[in-house]
């Protein structure tokens, strides 16, 4: 694959909603504060609709527009595809990206089924054999309290763990009159609060403890059927096709106990994305809402001053922040992006293949599998498979 | 029954372990706070070893000591008899006591079966008409944050409930070393963390919602399989017959969805019973080791300044508490047994029957019994019936 | 002195208001959790009317009353006075019961005056060659996490000091329809808040570090000057003639730098005393809301982990605190209290000089002093002398 | 003034260190997530140094450099004049871009001396009459959190204020052998912890209660007077000429009493600038270490309910915050200088005077005056004059 001469690489980005917003930042910003060794170029911006598409490309700062997502891979001065899009799409442009020659960072969940997420963990592997890297945008494992943690597990400093506690709180849907999205739709989403957030925490804590769940017994429920449809003169309603709410409990490789909250009704939390870990050494809680805090407990303090320590998550020395600014001068939820996408060009440049991997993914989305086939099955305990 | 004549109404309380401790500061107390009808007078205490129970009798106020329960039990100076001992006691004790016609406080878990508890339930009802009153301990109730909870919900301030979350996080099993003791047998204790603790959640969660769990799925896990016998100059281990965590994910009637952890595991949680409830229009968090205040999210705050309200659960109007002390004087873990014993001495004196009943003992009876039916069942979902 | 031969202490009590009542919990409860050598015993509450002082008794369990201090002195069955009084009181019971051979506890602060607070410690002195005690009543010293913080500092533990903050910050008084009362009376308290709550700031950071104040600039303020009668059906006003805020700055004997505020005008605040200590090796901070807790920051700790620990003050190896709960099961308000009349009568027994001492008591008085001077003098540093 | 043709507005900045960094990310960023008319056109660089100045431009997106300041100011491609060097050269750059017809932004504190401060705010004044606009970078005004607190102030939600505490606390010079920094430099900084983040609070507080503080009396201290010279071969040792800490209490206009408290050796805060106002009907609290939270007392809510709220200031209706994430999404550090420059652009398409003025600037530092000459004037009441 070639790059341009001028030192940069060549970016086309599919999507320019939300993610896509997110991830322009850390394409236009990474540079700045870390070394890589090209920096990114916004090539060129994928939309449906032109104005819409354009207007956005002259905000983010993209070069150029196409509203055929099968054109920006062809392009010659894309040598990434960052895939934004609704899950329904991401096999699909992956998998041409993929067969373009293209390095690909895909949004997660991976897929909308296991299935897909099969076909493309197995295409990023035969790509990796020609050098292409793949990644798949779980940006919370590029939050520094997050990377901390599984830093301490692999050093053995909690001990072989015994508890996790994983909850993705939310409360943008809790009111019944907002309005219908993509979101909403499984079709579009491949499931609801289950692999929009709850995927985050499977992937989190899987990759904290460095090890797999197993199993896991499982429920879910919508709560809210109908919904408003935006902007609709007539008032009319749409269908909820997807879970607002999904609870499990699993268990690790290791024997650890764990269960999993993913909901968007809980009234008052905004984004409190919670993990909790005990060992028989140590324990670490974390929510993202603070960000920048990792409470930690150290077994081995003595008894009269042991505590869970506000450790501030800000020093030079904590992974990613050294690029940033001064201890207590905290950092945001884009910079988790920007982190991201330093990983995969570093990965890029090596001739590694970044993690989380597709075939990281498609295990993620085996876990969401394994959660809906619980809950269709009288909760009953259903292997990781 | 007769009373003393002195405005006094005498109890009779067998054990002086840790329960035995904290009781006795309730009936000690409470007259001196509260407006009792007749003030307890702390008349026999019961205990297997004479010695040991003649000196904490003498330590904790009580006037005399039986070794046997039945004794205790027949005595006249006794109308109230207080069961501190471990759950295999409960039920004789209990049924005997009634059947002398005495009132009855009982410790949680009501029994170590649901037969058990279901005997035991009968004689209670048996004896309400005669105008004895029975009672399960499950203090936490008596938290005034868990009754303005409850309160909260009752008044329909929180709207429907979607989503409680409970956890009792204990970490003093943490250590493998840590000796045996009689909580870890089941024939004393009838389970582990699921019955010491998890009753507690059990009772609080369905106490402030004011419904009944439906059915729950669950896991059950020992960790440590042998510990070492106290003492033993050869360093023997017995074995641990209970569990050492217990997690389940079930239902309220209402349709609300429920998680649940106790454990006796989670390193650096010392007394960490947390709960959470979210309702269409609220929610509320509290932490017994910040057992004074209450979080609260009032939905209909507006957006630009809605977030959780740290109450402080210290103002002379919320319950219980303006027997103590002004605002922010904060009370402790004993305060809730002496909100106990006030209940039910009220109840007495009004002829009414004080909750929690043995019947909603039995409940929780039936809700343990099923989270150890499911968790031997495959995690398989398991009707609380 | 003789004590009575049934192995009690007799106590008399005078004043049975706020004070009156935490320090007859005190004196009931002692003996069942604490090791002392003689259990006390209530043997006469002192009070100006005959019937409300007869219904106190009754309350809160003294054997009898007497509405005249010097006859409750007189008694034989009274070998400990217990000062409860408003401030204006403290110098004529204390000087009489030392007169009459007497230990005395005395409420904080000490006396009203820098000169009584003299007179009152050299009785004291008298006193104690003759082998009577005598101690005031700053119960902070006897919150088990207050005395944490003494220890490790005088262990070393923070290296030395630099900062010291204090504020106690309370809210009773910030509606300015809060009814007149003797707290808000020159001639009977004083002051205001400096003397009701920025006393105990002070004594609470110079038994932390050990060490007096040098020196002091102060600003104090009275928010609002005249207040509604209680009860008054004209409605008519009285003057408010104390401080409603004192806030100071000063400097510790070792250079440390310290800023105090006390104000029962601070919204939102109920009992808020807030203490903050930052040395060379350590930092510690404390809020009495949450007494129970004492956020420790280890100098030592690797920057990677170091961050403020919150150590729940419960393990039976703190202070006081193994005769009371398991760790996490918190205590209250009245229990510092309980554990100052332990130390009282472990001192009485032992024939040593509790503390804090009435000279301790004077040294806070000059303080007091020093603070009213600089806010009478432009806020000119005024040595504490 | 004239702008390039191309609708971009040419920014030239001097200095390049920590404060360069910062400011470059905003004006690489402001126009991504902001409406600014011109979007800022990062031309010239300044720097002593040819060679670290062109890596700083290469590395920060500078398009060009110049080693003299006046020759920056003097292109034409530069319209505004961002002001990131010590303190020492404020007034002459400023000055002198003023007179060259630039809009100038300028790091805080604004000067070295009132008297510097006074001739730079005459000019801003003089320059503002001819279109040209001055400000001064105190960028916690632009915290999201802070801005609300403001409004909630301006619009009376928090009644007349009575107590205002105000600390930034940093613990980086907590080392006696953290090396000597040009901060530690009278001659270069000014004043040390006074200057560097008193000034902060000094302003954030007066720009949250919309007055000015009237006196002040004040302590200062330096902790370690000498410091080793980094990379020194021979280990000498630099004297340190500023403060180490500054403490000082002071009155506002409204006779609301304040303290403050500046230091950078509280061990343990990293950057811990904290906040807390009390009113009549209302209190805020705030930690920059939590910068996306405020703490709200609504003195309306009923005493059962009320508490301080932790209002997640991540709302779009909250200042700033709409053109970023979604709810719970949070912010950083750098994002307040986003919004900084965001304003400025703002206020120069306008053609109305950005808030805070050169004449803000100079205020604070006749606050800043005030207090030094009370710390050497025993501490006596000094006005602000």
């Amino acid at each position: 694959m070639s790059n341009a001469g001028d030192g940069t690489i060549g970016v086309g980005m599919v999507g320019h909603a939300f993610m896509g917003r997110v991830h322009s930042q850390a394409w236009r910003t990474v540079h700045h504060f870390f070394d890589v060794p090209q920096a990114p170029r916004l090539a060129v911006l994928g939309g449906r609709d032109l104005d819409r598409t354009k207007a956005a490309a002259a905000k983010l700062g993209w070069d150029s527009v196409e509203t055929d997502w099968r054109a920006l891979i062809a392009r010659d001065d894309v040598q990434i595809v960052d895939i934004c899009t609704p899950g329904d799409s991401h096999k699909d442009i992956a998998l041409a990206a993929l067969a373009a020659g293209k390095h690909v960072l895909c949004e997660k969940p991976l897929a909308n089924s296991v299935e897909e997420a099969e076909e493309m963990a197995e295409a990023a592997a035969a790509a990796s054999a020609k050098g292409q890297r793949s990644m798949v945008a779980f940006n919370y494992r590029r939050v520094p309290a997050i990377a901390v943690a599984r830093q301490m597990v692999a050093e053995g400093r909690l001990g072989k763990i015994r508890h996790v506690r994983a909850q993705y709180l939310q409360d943008w849907l809790s009111d019944a009159n907002t309005p219908m999205a993509w979101r909403l739709r499984k079709e579009e989403a491949g499931s609801g609060s289950l692999g929009d957030i709850g995927a985050h925490i499977i992937d989190a804590t899987q990759f904290i403890l460095g090890e797999h769940l197993t199993g896991v017994s499982a429920l879910t429920e919508t709560f809210v059927h109908k919904r408003p449809i935006a902007g609709d003169p007539d008032g009319r309603l749409d269908d909820v096709t997807v879970d607002d709410a999904a609870l499990f409990i699993g268990k690790f490789t290791s024997g650890a106990m764990a269960s999993y909250e993913a909901t968007r009704f809980a009234l008052g939390r905004k984004n409190s994305m919670r993990l909790e870990v005990n060992g028989e050494k140590g324990s670490l809680a974390f929510d993202f809402e603070s960000m920048n805090e990792l409470s930690y407990f150290d077994g081995e303090d003595a008894d009269e001053t042991a505590g869970f320590r506000r450790v501030l998550i800000t020093e030079a020395t904590h992974p990613y922040v050294g690029a940033w600014w001064p201890p207590g001068h905290i950092i945001g939820y884009e910079h988790t992006f920007t982190h991201e996408v330093f990983d995969f060009l570093t990965a890029i440049q090596n001739g590694t293949d970044p993690a989380p991997s597709f075939a990281d993914g498609l295990q993620v989305q085996k876990v969401l599998g394994a959660v809906e086939a619980s809950a269709g099955n009288d909760s009953r305990w259903t292997p990781v498979s």
